[in-house]
């Protein structure tokens, strides 16, 4: 499929990367995910973004990961993928493989590794967007690549034609208000928190990339619902539901392995206990969680009212 | 070749990768610039580095360069080659090619983008030492990687034999000089700075990394000369003589361009100016050096000592 | 008067220090600014915050401010001071004049300047609150101290008494709605937000204590007032024309001054356009506004429906 | 007295500030640490720095300090007084009250919690040298300021007569090298490094500012001895013993406390072990070493040659 006409909206995760303990990608357990996802009403999906593990995925296995799941979705939701890497040479190759391979649309941070600067990062993405001929969206992501998308530059290549979005998971709120106040039509703005969905979307953002929608769905698709229907209570409920069921992410102290490590490891060893996907396995160098840190995302499930093996 | 016994010292540029205005690897350029290293009596290459562009080449252009390279030096100079990737999986893939292309030694930095630990930063060293089997060093680049590579981290590496050296671009002379008291035989210190050559030779690293050192490797090779035969003060007129031609990197101005744009396009530009290269053209989407700050550029190198066109 | 029963709620907006050309504190032109806030409707005020140039107050100039305020409004109006230092022993300092001088609670920070630890900011709050025995507000500031207050901190010196309540202005909405779902009855939860205070009211925060209140502190009453009511679209309305308001703090641009100096010089300006102060000079060694700039103030100041002379 | 003729050079210690285990100025050890110091040969002192917990003294505990150590040096040696504060106003009000105590000249850093500008910051020492009408010394420390002064900041401030010399805690070698080519007569190039000294002195460094300097000035004081006699070898020997011993700043953990108070807090238990000052108290809300921690303190001064009770 190609976009859907006008902008994006609603849910879309950051779709896991499932891996077999030997660290391939394990696609049987990729399409259930999607299956998983499909089922619970979300309205796309982003695949190869930070919550998939990019970073850690060789270029076969980026392939195959957009293969897989744009194969097995045949044109039901839009796919959008990520193509992370360190400037545009390297970017345009990540984004002519995954549109070859069928995705949708294209997500990229700004150039990093590489000290960058506002006029260099605009004109990355304009020769991507100029190069693949696709929708391409802007993916804030300042505790990766260590600068930040100021609104002025986003709303310059939404007006100019460059950007079809902002994928924001910056956490600087005020900042992705003043995009979505001043986004033109068809530009959509995405926030990737997970704990504001509600209030990202009463002031006017389109829609989520909540990487904990991995593991509970249903719940963003009914603050998406909700906020639709002008139920702000019922939102605000539903999202602290979820904020409870987020402390996942620290199921691991930070003694122990990075934040990442800690995020990842929580929303794939949730996967497998919900019985989603087959190992919860993440990527080297990441430090794997103990049984212990397992136990107690098994309990912060059922105290969400999810029902873990 | 093999890395030489006894462990690396001396003068090991970061070597430049001339680009053709098409943004192609200018093969003939390269081995130019090669020759006027070797001429200048360097002791080894680091290919692939940041001053390589290595972050905005494509695989196809890596392996290119190392292959290049590798061919033309035929053994003469050992040639170091930087694996520069966000995590292990994608760096090994970087590190057999370029092993396969001839590198006789691995540079890697720890993970980046991903937000890391240092127990995930010391088994990503343990994996790629062990999987490629070469020698490896560590490249402490925090202004690229968000993330400082420790004296203890760095020493406990060396002592369980994952490390052969480390490249020092941290500009953190008080821990360069723990790591050079406590290395082991064999193990290499080298800094990357191009200001403080004699001050870090002196107190005991074994070779430098200069970016400035394309454009003039002699000055490099006599300031390692004069330490070796004590004479300090020789090495210190030479240093500050570096120091005046390295505000080069200064020739354009931080409204302009990225500090990294601006090092490269100068180094560049000097190069062709010296008739080492054909053109200056850097790598997209880097700003390049405008008419007036070439100019400049040629002016810095005239006066110190050299000949531009 | 002491803190009003329960919590503070409302808009306590963080009140600016007027001062002559001189460099003096006007107080004439302070309790004019206190009766434009007061007769706006506003909750209470919060002297010696960093919208106040606390930072450039000499010890005698932050002690005149407390005395001129609280003698002014002489009850009517909780007086919330801030003890702005680096560690305790002068935060304690500060704290005593402040209460001396009438105040109702005292604000503070982690300790800044030095390199500090989370067990030491808990003592921190801990010494001061034991010393003093008043209402103590933990203000979280991170691009002025470096630290973050991280929700485990603030919501165990809430628990054991240590803290009456938090000021928000670390940007992080979703630490401040963990805070403000774990606050314990009593403790209040204020953003120092000036663009998200509709939904920092709706997912549970209890006021407000926003810069650009000074300039129009209307405004945000009106926010308040429609959040109580559940009219989240006439909240929205209301905070849209602030955030197009909020403009004036990039009316001087950061090629100019500092950005605090930039908002504060605004903040100034436009109180002074609307002739509630005399001067808009700010301390040294802060860039005054040019006449341009002060122009470019004015234009929003009408556009957002106020009347500058 | 006054400042020497011609520039500072030599050993300036930051003078610790022994404090009663009720936290007050303990003025008995304070004048036998300047003894301590004074006896070792040293060329003058820094009262009020970071290592004298300026950051934790009241600004009578400040006046205290500067009193007793002016009085007891009574002209035979330089006194340095540290105003460490905000902002131009509140420097300057301790600038004037170290001077009126007999100060010889000013230590300053650039402004700090709020938000600054480069314009800002020349201007604010260039207000401090007006007013002042003393020597003025900027203090480069990035770590507690959050900006770094510019080498082109620094030298424009030295040609213009407002500085007179830099105190370089920046640990940043290659800008403080620039400076030191780039002095005119009579400015002072100090570094603060306690790790770099004979390299510093190597390119041109006129002293050293050593916090360990507290504990071992003998150490720096023959470091600078054969600096002057070229006797690198030797220098580098005595550097390397103190490297060593500097190792104090971390017999506590990272888990158990700042840094700052690591390093303090080591020096200090340090000097009252080898007899020189009667309690090892830091200020609040400095965590206080431990008894095991302090044995390690002991042992890493035997293994240095110095002989703790």
């Amino acid at each position: 499929m190609t976009l859907p006409p006008g902008r994006l909206t609603g849910v879309i995760p950051p779709v896991c990367t499932p891996l077999t303990p030997a660290g391939a990608v394990d696609t049987r357990s990729l399409t259930r995910l999607v299956d998983h996802l499909a089922g619970a009403g979300v309205d796309g999906l982003f695949v190869l973004g930070s919550s998939s593990e990019a970073a850690y995925l060789t270029d076969h296995q980026r392939r195959l990961v957009v293969e897989t799941v744009t194969r097995h979705v045949a044109g039901a939701l839009p796919v959008l993928a990520g193509a992370i890497d360190m400037t545009t040479p390297r970017v345009l190759a990540h984004a002519e493989t995954a549109l070859a391979a069928g995705a949708d649309a294209v997500v990229a941070t700004a150039p990093f590794y590489a000290r960058t600067h506002p006029v260099e990062i605009a004109r990355h993405f304009q020769l991507i967007a100029k190069h693949t001929g696709a929708p391409l969206l802007a993916y804030d992501l300042p505790s990766s690549v260590h600068s930040k998308l100021e609104a002025d530059l986003v709303l310059g290549l939404a007006a100019d034609g460059t950007l079809a979005g902002l994928k924001d998971s910056s956490g600087d709120q005020a900042t992705l208000r003043s995009v979505a106040i001043g986004a033109p039509d068809g530009f959509s703005v995405l926030t990737g928190s997970e704990l504001l969905v509600d209030t990202a979307l009463q002031f006017g953002a389109h829609g989520v990339v909540p990487g904990l929608g991995n593991v509970d769905p249903h719940g963003y698709v009914r603050i998406v619902r909700h906020a639709a229907a002008g139920e702000w209570d019922l939102a605000r409920a539903e999202q602290e539901r979820l904020l409870a069921l987020f402390a996942v992410v620290d199921a691991a102290p930070p003694e122990r392995m990075g934040r990442g490590s800690a995020a990842i490891g929580a929303f794939k060893a949730a996967l497998r206990l919900l019985g989603v996907i087959d190992h919860a396995t993440t990527a080297e160098p990441q430090v794997p969680l103990s049984a212990d840190e397992e136990a107690r995302v098994a309990e912060l499930l059922r105290a969400a009212g999810l029902h873990p093996a």
